[in-house]
């Protein structure tokens, strides 16, 4: 398998594939990606230590390392993600397919847990998940749940949202609740306006998807949080995945489990 | 401690005190009794391994046995419990104090799991439960949620209710999730009406309580769902605890957890 997660990551690297990476490798942990100078690095590392649940950390380079041991076979971070988003000063400048001309040796990557990982355990246990029914992009919202501040970085959490019949958020809630690395268990569900939504049917991210009755809105931390915090932040240079264009890495879902 | 719980059962056993168990040796697993001729023992031991939720199974008696092994210390079934419910036919007949002229050869004693186990787990994890903060028995409503039948036995779920916010309900789904032998994870959370319940100020059983703004409705199955299979399974007789007045095992709460 990791032959299969090696020949994708060579596809990103030769720019013949420069989409999502949602539905490959589906047993395979896949990672939202920051990567800062080391002047902000420390306070980074801080922030994410004190908000695991938007921001749970799987691995960190050493300083200038584009490699990252064992997390991949042959990787190099600055060519084998399918697209990366470059901010300066907080504004979101261009995409592109690989970053060696942006490489600087005092870089630091940062790997995040992603909700790839859980959705697949949910969908092992046959839970389905409306967004991929729908053929959608899941729904994403700002809230007024505070994070804790560290340093330059601040913020408010942006969550995902998945609906459920109650016996399924039920068991949703005990899997992703055993799976701390990729987002743990939700941190909200039955009503949006406790944490700061008004309309389900306008997500600040990603696509609206349909709640039908007896269905609860199931909320979990999301990995678009360390990203909205990094534009707020308004560093020079910051260097993240693409959404949905994520890291595919060598662990196994299974290994995330508690 | 075994001894206070001792002291305790021949307080019951000399019909000192003969009311509720309920805040009593609070790390100690408290027990539902279920007290029938061995004729109708497969059929009910049948149902509860088909009914796991409503009807957790800790131990059973060996046929006319009063002693249930290493349950608790010195233990007679027949005058243990502060006060015993008598069913004829499926009717109530009479509660009383000891059972000792009614005792036969063939019964068989089945302990089932209680929700006082649960109930201080959470407590133990700083979550309040409304209806001890109201100095209220806990609300508790008949249900659509269909028994899986077994000879005699059959009938719909009755279920406990506790209001929560999502953050504490949340927490309290991981918790009770890890602790089947009490109930385990609820059934049902959010929607009373899709579970058949159509005022939540009315339960059939318990007291009501209030439920706040942005608090949930969470439902356990309850205990009270072997009594009410076994009335209406109009046995000629059947015996139980009288509600809220359990058997105190020796066994602590925590060997109950997963």
């Amino acid at each position: 398998m990791q032959e299969n997660n090696l020949n994708l990551r060579q596809k990103f690297r030769q720019e013949d594939y420069t989409g999502t990476t949602a539905g490959m490798a589906a047993d395979y942990v896949q990672a939202n990606v920051v990567i800062l100078p080391v002047e902000y690095a420390f306070d980074f590392l801080s922030f994410c230590q004190a908000n695991p649940k938007p921001c749970p950390l799987i691995a960190i380079s050493d300083v200038g390392d584009c490699a990252l041991g064992n997390i991949a076979v042959e990787l190099d971070i600055r060519t084998d993600l399918p697209s990366y988003d470059i901010y300066r000063n907080g504004v979101y400048e261009q995409s592109c397919h690989n970053i060696n001309s942006l490489w600087q040796k005092d870089f630091v990557t940062f790997l995040i847990g992603c909700s790839f990982s859980f959705e697949q355990s949910l969908l092992d246990n046959d839970i389905k998940l409306r967004h991929l029914e729908e053929n959608k992009n899941v729904s994403m919202y700002n809230t007024s749940i505070m994070l804790k501040r560290y340093g330059f970085f601040k913020g408010s959490m942006v969550v995902s949202m998945r609906p459920m019949l109650a016996s399924d958020a039920i068991k949703a809630i005990q899997i992703t609740g055993s799976m701390p690395k990729v987002h743990g268990a939700p941190v909200h569900i039955g009503h949006p306006e406790a944490i700061g939504i008004r309309d389900l049917s306008l997500p600040d991210y990603g696509d609206s998807v349909n709640l039908y009755q007896y269905e609860l809105p199931v909320f979990w931390a999301c990995g678009v949080t360390p990203v909205a915090v990094i534009k707020a932040a308004k560093l020079p240079l910051a260097i993240t995945h693409t959404p949905g264009c994520m890291l595919i890495t060598d662990i196994k879902n299974h290994r995330f489990y508690n």
